[in-house]
């Protein structure tokens, strides 16, 4: 059983050919080519492939502060909490933080994730290490004061690992919020990121209070700003968050073809409020999916947050027609890919793309009957039916097995390093 | 590590003796006495054992039925999917779908369940020959022709059947919903209630169209009508849903001790609204916790629900501190034991209760660091996460193999079936 793209085909019984990095070729079961032979088989009888899941948004390597604080107000919980602990965070803390952020999420289906941290280049290390795809940027705040060094050494990561990798690894600048920069430090970005051809990951009205303080600051919502100031022409543009958003947002986002990311599950701890991810559909806006950093989630299970997609736009709109499974399932795949400018190698499973697959047992109480194949990936599947992920053509896990990471020896590092944090 | 109780208490290490079927001792693990010795030891390093989850609103059955239509106006989806299939149900279909709820549910840590469908006794022999606690009830609707004849006999089974199980089993009432239920069935309903000392369970306010045709019809909302009736005062009550309710009916339903069953993840995919938990909470009314039928929701998964619980009241209120990760816990555990009327044996892990206690293995990456349990329960886990589950004494589950039900027998049973039925 295939799901193959985000037009929602469904083989019910295929071969999928797998050949270096890319998938060679996929048939229904009954018409695969005689001559087709492989070096390896897998047997996938009672499983179900998907295309890998693509987190959108995340900061990875605050699994180290997952669970540290919740049920808090967002003020508090992050100068009281969050903050604090992530001023004492060093390169190797975020490595390791990344790495078991990274096991959780191969473990849960995750092929690609967007990252945007602290200590940048640990984070690259760690995806090129595990061998998971990732858009991998610094995060840069205009409030500190060493604002203009740090955008100029994110810059120069931003070109000199862009070619790292194999491939696997894209890199982004990453100024974190139009209210946390002022416009000199976007304009650098700008044109950065026109030089070196390389695209921009952002939050972007996330909080109400937000948009009110850039209306009385800048008379501009965050969007309009952005856009004045000629962020939204450099592409790709990822997004986050975008909650509070004017029916004139909604056009320029889906006309400047800016990649929105949906973050249900932190907009609904944080209480930030509902995206307008129907109407961002509906007038053909590039809509992306992900979990955000897990202290505010608490994990980087996609799995999860496309049901919660799915689920949330039902209550708010009053609507059960909205946001059906298949609308979910696309924008955690394909709209991801499409919103992170990477849709030329990943989001599908097709011939030509690379062989970004997962493998789910669906011979499971949970999932039995087989009504659908979507509807259960969405509604009833979790993140513990993953069972094998291939990336880029290379198995990173088999069976349950991670095959490039050592768990134990990251929890252990976890451990020891924040009995220093902590 | 041990979270024992609705108050959040939570022993780091901590020692747990099994007798019979009760919880004979629990002791900080340095404090156990030297005398107590076990026939057989459950080595639990790096698990969590918490209290049973207790599903107090499902129509299990209705596994058959998982996925079958999704995304659709309620009304069609009732009655051009939902209700002409199960019309063509028979015992033994009820049976079979009764049984892989079960099997899913025991997966998923939950040791107890509140069911009301069609030929209860079916459930009732699934309930007896898998050994899961369960309250049984057959649903009454007012609108068959054969109405009464029903409700006689489900009087009787509710007499003749609550003996049986070996107190696993408890009998109620169902009469399906106010709406559904002419004054006349719910007096006879109230009248054998009080005479056989059972209790009741029926969906309550659960779309604003059913309050809306209420007070048209009957000047009263659902809640009132049931007031007026007499049927709030029977002992136990599980009222269903609740989510349209003034802020009368919020203090008619803490006054009369009824337990109020939330159930988030129905109420946002069919879109019938928000339940005001924490108003509920607030004036002390007994709140417990369901999934609903896997046709709504899709699955069984208690994990899930405490999960929507905890975001979605958040995101209502747009307050990020309502709806703690200890609350949602509690409703799932100890809520939902006193909204059913069992917290006598049930909801919690303390010495003198019933042995209904699950082991969540904690040595997993999404798990990983351990900031704190309860927040982890909430926020991180998965229901696959649960290894081994203990109800009344007995072992159901062994570090993920099902002791009571053949799994593969119930696969291809529901899948012979479904060839009739669809």
């Amino acid at each position: 059983m295939v799901t193959v793209d985000d037009e929602g085909t469904v083989l019910p019984r295929a071969d999928l050919l797998i050949e270096g990095r890319d998938i060679a070729g996929l048939w229904p079961a009954d018409e695969t080519p005689g001559e087709v032979s492989a070096d390896e088989t897998i047997d996938a009888e009672g499983m179900v492939a998907m295309p890998g899941l693509i987190n959108a948004h995340t900061h990875c390597a605050m699994t180290l502060l997952r669970g540290y604080a919740d049920d808090m107000p967002l003020q508090e919980w992050l100068e009281r909490r969050i903050w604090p602990l992530e001023m004492r965070l060093e390169q190797e803390d975020v490595y390791w933080g990344t790495l078991l952020g990274i096991a959780e999420m191969i473990r849960s289906g995750v092929t690609c994730f967007n990252d945007m941290y602290h200590y940048f280049e640990a984070t690259a290390r760690a995806v090129v290490d595990s061998g998971i795809r990732a858009n991998v940027s610094g995060v840069l705040l205009g409030f500190l004061p060493d604002a203009g060094a740090r955008l100029e050494a994110a810059i120069d990561f931003a070109r000199e690992w862009s070619e790292r990798g194999g491939g696997l690894l894209v890199t982004m600048l990453g100024p974190h919020a139009p209210y946390t920069c002022p416009d000199h430090l976007l304009s650098r970005v700008i044109e950065a990121a026109r030089e070196a051809n390389i695209g921009v990951h952002i939050h972007v009205s996330e909080t109400r209070k937000e948009v009110e303080d850039s209306l009385r600051e800048f008379g501009r919502t965050p969007v309009e700003r952005l856009r004045d100031l000629g962020l939204l022409d450099v592409s790709p543009v990822l997004a986050a968050h975008c909650v509070h958003l004017t029916e004139s947002d909604i056009e320029t986002l889906a006309e400047k073809r800016v990649g929105v990311c949906h973050n249900p599950g932190s907009n609904m701890k944080l209480a930030s409020g509902t995206a307008p991810i129907p109407r961002l559909l509906a007038v053909g806006a590039v809509v992306g999916m992900g979990t955000d950093g897990p202290a505010s989630n608490n994990n980087l299970d996609m799995m999860e947050e496309a049901r919660l997609a799915a689920l949330v736009h039902k209550l708010h709109s009053g609507d059960p027609t909205v946001v059906t499974a298949h609308e979910a399932l696309a924008m955690a795949t394909a709209g991801s890919a499409r919103a992170l400018g990477i849709d030329d190698r990943a989001g599908r499973i097709r011939p030509g793309l690379r062989a970004d697959v997962v493998l789910l047992d669906f011979r499971q109480a949970h999932l039995c009957p087989l009504h659908g194949v979507v509807s259960h990936l969405i509604y009833a599947a979790r993140a513990g039916d993953v069972r094998t992920v291939f990336v880029d053509g290379r198995p990173l896990m088999l069976d349950g097995e991670l095959q490039t990471l050592d768990e134990q020896e990251i929890f252990g590092q976890v451990a020891s390093r924040l009995e220093r944090l902590v």
